[in-house]
């Protein structure tokens, strides 16, 4: 660009950190290479899609008496149904003795919108949030978006987080004062984009002493988006708005309902204890939309009522299921992890996270990424994923999209791909 | 709040200074009294709803073949032939001999969204931005969470722009340097929210003239909200975007597709012919929600290429012609203007802005709030609408949600409280 363009004088801040989204540069490889199979968009698969369930959450709506209300502006914070129904749910899932609050209910533009109004409640550039390793790529370009500087929770080898390491970490920020930057912990912890791991109640308990210990509270932020996307059973862990212990933090739980139903409805919700906190999200919620499309949180009011929701949720459960498994199988058979590739498979979620060889390098412009081109599979580079010190040699692979023959298609040019690649 | 809250230790600059919406103060009144009347809510009529054409557009996406990929994620920029529509919409409202590029256009969360992107990639705390007396005010409520100075453009005692003191004030800003702290000029252009004033070409070109002669080229943001809800015909001034002479400075145009037929849809686009300034939204967006809901886009689609959506516009164009004729015939015959107010009967919009006596005061707490509650209506105060030095005797008046039969009584219950403020 022209350093003479009027608008780069204008630029905020903000404005001139903006970059493109990084994943942008694999889409368009992907659109100049129409035989391309992607196995990098977290997209769902468009055969699971609930269109007789939205045509009837919506002839029903239109068959309500009265006036069309939820065709109307509904409220900033979102209905008072729907809130209602999240929460009942996510006091089910937790077993809780006690309710959630509805007052404690935010619905959001997906849980992605929910994550950006807390953020900017938090954090100035400069500050830091603490994440897992590997996070979800999308949250850490909100971050840097922010001039946050996102950096890696300390990991022992075996990939559990290492609570001496943080707790050493926290004594040097307590010293240097560094600790007041300190703002949010972030933990994707079910079923996680990218990793699919779930994080133990023990941790999030653990996580939760250590800092107490140190006398600092940051927010803790738990991303819940594919809880209800598990294969055989829930993941056990109660999330951090049931723990005993975790009361003192400002805390967060992101989740949503489109991601297990139809993401073309957009709506995501926050459930946060803390009012204060909230009130302020809300308030800049009311400046930047003033609101979620009414008209969608009726939809999943009547698809959360009348059951359709959730036998939706078990026609994908089986679904995705049968997608790991293709995907898995064609791995196994074709010898990829004799190649010095490992996984673990997935109880949940859209993705399997792959370890090639230490030696190996994953990322953007290497040979191993130009080779899968050139074999006509995408994916997501592991680097993408990381705070800092992204480890080189690891891969996101999404079953989310690609119905089962070409997943099995697109699995074999991946592994003829790490083939190739292995001397 | 106790000044131990540990979430106060970790807010944002941003997060500090956000403070509810000034509007909620009237709606918590309204809740406390049931048979309020509310002339305040800038909502639209829930009985011209178009729950038939909205019913209609969902059953034939249903029967379109192929997979629902509406009910997929969409694309953060928005569905294309959307895009397309909305280009050719505005062309021809512009009468143009070239078309938009539909490359320009953005889709959002409703217009807010649009303004909110728009101002978070230009201004810095401590920027300013120049608006319109009286403007709309989640505008400065916008504005002023982040930290940015709303100014008012100065105006003549006949209500037009002022452009000679306009360019005093720019030779001011350039010799103190405080130009560079000026971001944008917004106009509410057609119809305005508040003033259901429209601005003419002749005022539009002045201003870019001025700002020219300065060698400053703030980002022009132009709200179209309400151009397409005239009552009589459109307002013949076309758009920033098709002015000759205003082709130096960015260039926003942010309008809405939900608020003239069913703001529970909630989408809104701009138009940005600037590459670099739309694509640094356009991230942002990409940070903050990754795309509109796509089902509510193609429901617009539907009705766009149906015809249903100007035929659901001639409906309410019919409907609010009506209840603005209620309205001013209650504020006519029960005398109002004896009374020492004035108004303009508007062109279109949801409109009516009154002018009480030079010495009444209209704000919040003021005798004449109060005395309007105890009789039963709600109107927001004109104070609220301006970016520095209220009048303080104005008052916005909104047909658009009550039926007419109610409309009439509640402008009874505002002629009562202005005669029982007549000394």
């Amino acid at each position: 660009m022209s350093e003479s363009s009027p608008i780069e004088r204008l630029f905020s801040a903000q404005g001139r950190r903006l970059s493109p989204p990084q994943i942008t540069g694999l889409m368009s490889a992907a659109l100049e290479q129409p035989d391309l199979l992607s196995l990098a968009a977290g997209f769902t698969d468009t055969e699971t899609l609930p269109l007789q369930e939205v045509l009837a959450a919506v002839e029903s709506l239109h068959a309500t008496p009265g006036p069309p209300e939820y065709l109307q502006y509904g409220t900033n914070r979102g209905r008072p149904l729907l809130r209602s129904q999240l929460a009942a749910r996510v006091t089910r899932q937790d077993r809780r003795q006690d309710s959630l609050d509805d007052a404690s209910v935010l619905i959001t533009n997906g849980s992605q919108q929910m994550l950006s109004l807390a953020l900017q409640t938090l954090c100035d550039p400069g500050d830091v949030i603490l994440v897992e390793r590997p996070t979800y790529f999308v949250m850490l370009e909100l971050a840097r978006g922010l001039g946050v500087e996102p950096r890696s929770l300390p990991y022992r080898d075996d990939g559990t987080l290492d609570h001496p390491a943080l707790d050493r970490m926290l004594a040097d920020w307590t010293e240097s004062g560094e600790i007041r930057r300190l703002k949010a912990v972030y933990l994707v912890s079910y079923f996680s984009n990218p990793s699919s791991h779930s994080l133990p109640e023990a941790e999030k308990l653990a996580l939760g002493e250590t800092f107490a210990r140190h006398n600092h509270f940051p927010a803790l932020i738990e991303d819940a988006a594919y809880r209800d996307l598990f294969f055989d059973s829930p993941y056990p862990a109660r999330s951090i708005l049931a723990l005993p212990g975790l009361e003192r933090f400002p805390l967060l739980y992101a989740g949503t309902c489109t991601k297990p139903f139809a993401t073309g409805l957009k709506v995501g919700f926050g459930i946060c204890p803390d009012e204060l906190w909230r009130d302020r999200m809300l308030y800049l919620k009311g400046q930047q939309d003033f609101g979620t499309a009414n008209f969608n949180q009726a939809i999943l009011e009547q698809v959360l009522s009348s059951g359709a929701y959730d036998l939706c949720l078990e026609r994908l459960r089986t679904h995705y299921r049968g997608k790991r498994d293709a995907l898995l199988e064609t791995f196994e058979s074709l010898g990829l992890a004799s190649l010095g590739w490992e996984w673990q498979p997935p109880g949940g979620g859209l993705y399997v996270w792959l370890r090639g060889p230490a030696s190996l390098r994953t990322g953007s412009g290497t040979e191993f990424q130009k080779r899968a081109l050139e074999n006509g599979v995408l994916y997501v580079p592991g680097d993408l994923c990381y705070g800092d010190r992204p480890p080189g040699n690891q891969v996101r692979i999404s079953f989310g999209v690609l119905p089962r023959k070409l997943l099995a298609e697109a699995a074999e040019r991946f592994v003829r791909t790490a083939a190739e690649s292995t001397d």
